[in-house]
């Protein structure tokens, strides 16, 4: 029931995801005399389609706290449940971000040795695409929560998109005489001296980000919204600035139609519909967060995520590493301290 | 003789600028021998220029501390030196940020009213030029010190930029339940309550910099960092990706130059060059820092910061500002209070 076009493009999206992964099935929550006719006109997907009722929603207005005391019934609610029950491996949502990772944060908990979830994404870069931690979960991040984002970004950038030995970058900037604050110092140092099996780059800074410089940029929940909204905004502004140019006389809308194949091509790349689905990662099940203002094709893409991490077995990876990084750090924090 | 292709392209950079503004007198700071042919290969400039000569220099690699301890004689030093003692009206350099900043701090003191100085820039937006600070000087501020932020860039969009009522925004994160950390909210508080006469927006996030949603955004060091850069960045990204685009086929070759006149126009308003010179605000003189890898052109626009701040009375604006600030401030301690 979460989105804007809620929930129109979900069930399209779904319809969508039905064709490209014939192996998923689909458990709708929220109201179901809506639903039932929107996924009853598209007979493959009713055939793998179970619609849970749920009269109750969290909307976008509600305060994370409140939706997680008093929407229990609601169709958000229901939908975690049953990742946390097992009738589900992932759980897709357009709506309350800040309700969905509290809500997650208490159904699901965070997996064995991460202290707190983070929001990831990842997003086409010069070099290809980079994913980025956290995005907002965390307003102020401690170096061990910084740690643990590296290593969970590392598995996801070698589990899910494909990258063979993930660089990590830490963001950071390079004016002041200490570069930057206590905790992503800490953090680069504990990363530095550890003896887990990533590659570390070091320190990064903003425009390292589009340059694809690393493959995992690992930054606190503040500047992260702030570094990938501003992407977005630097986006918008130049599609627009280019629209506007080449519409400006009669030679650029000629050029402009010569050339359209290429702009439609470059249009494509950056659309973010083909970006969409952010994970709320470090959590005991797949949580993935669609935008709200995004539409079927949108919605499709962020059911993908969800389904590359449970085909990739994001988990067991995971876990593994999770492993590893706290038998290395009982011996790092040794190191660090002689 | 700071910068990548110093001293040239400053020598250059001045010669264009006094083409530019006529009432325009330099002092040149470095390395006589080779600052002489160069300035006087412009017969114009060597009529109102002065060379002081110097033979240390701050390099980029000087930590500022050790730049403000052991280069005393340094060209970056003698520059401010004449500043403080009103032999000149601004400083620009292309030389090291974290110097530039030390140093000045050190021998300019800050403005009365101001704890810490900012670095503060602008740049194109959706809707014309947006100021932006703090840029890097202060990894972590307090809820005053933006709140001093606000005021000076304020003043700078009023007076230099030419905004008639300059509007406000306090860059921050609209995923939390809280809305972002302790110093926003303070700042936030303090602005709603102020009897100042400024337009105060409220919160703006990361992708309303662009969109120019507010002609100054106010931030900490940190944040700001990250934003500038990724948004460089991001115009990179673009601008390469959109040249790759518009050379894949004969049709979008073809295009391309039908199209000339308007990419030029948008490469143009987009080239980092005109929008050269960042302004470290809050000093009692205009220290205006040129990016160190700029050329001749760029430089030129970074002198002409520096001329639009003496010839708009930037210094004796902010000072009545920042005593009303004060005053007001009183009263608002008082408001927030009960």
């Amino acid at each position: 029931m979460g989105g804007d076009l809620a929930p129109v493009m979900v069930v399209e999206g779904a319809a969508l995801a039905e064709s490209r992964f014939s192996h998923v099935d689909f458990l709708f929550f929220g109201d179901e005399k809506r639903l039932a006719p929107l996924v009853n006109a598209h007979p493959r997907l009713s055939l793998i389609s179970t619609i849970h009722h749920s009269a109750d929603v969290v909307t976008n207005d509600d305060k994370p706290s409140v939706a997680l005391r008093s929407r229990r019934h609601s169709s958000m609610r229901l939908a975690i449940d049953a990742v946390k029950d097992k009738e589900a491996d992932a759980v897709v949502s357009a709506g309350n971000t800040g309700a969905l990772m509290a809500i997650s944060k208490v159904v699901l908990k965070t997996l064995e040795g991460i202290d707190r979830p983070a929001i990831a994404s990842s997003f086409p870069t010069m070099r290809g695409s980079t994913c980025m931690l956290d995005l907002g979960a965390n307003v102020q991040c401690t170096a061990e929560n910084l740690v643990q984002f590296a290593v969970m970004g590392e598995v996801f950038a070698r589990t899910v998109m494909g990258v063979e030995k993930p660089t990590i970058g830490l963001l950071n900037i390079g004016v002041e005489e200490l570069k930057g604050h206590y905790e992503v110092r800490e953090a680069e140092a504990i990363l530095r001296a550890s003896n887990l099996p990533i590659e570390f780059y070091g320190f990064i800074e903003g425009n390292d980000i589009s340059a694809g410089t690393v493959d995992v940029v690992v930054t606190d929940g503040f500047s992260g919204n702030i570094a990938i909204k501003t992407m977005e905004g630097s986006v918008r502004f130049f599609a627009d600035f280019m629209r506007n140019a080449l519409t400006s006389s009669i030679f650029s809308r000629i050029g402009a139609i010569l050339a359209r194949g290429a702009i439609a091509r470059m249009r494509d790349r950056l659309d973010p519909r083909y970006h969409n689905g952010a994970i709320l990662m470090g959590l005991n099940g797949i949580v993935v967060k669609s935008h709200g203002g995004t539409d079927a094709l949108g919605f499709e893409h962020a059911i993908g995520v969800a389904v590359g991490m449970i085909e990739n077995e994001f988990f067991a990876k995971m876990s593994q590493d999770f492993e590893r990084l706290q038998a290395d750090h009982a011996h790092t924090a040794t190191v660090t301290v002689t």
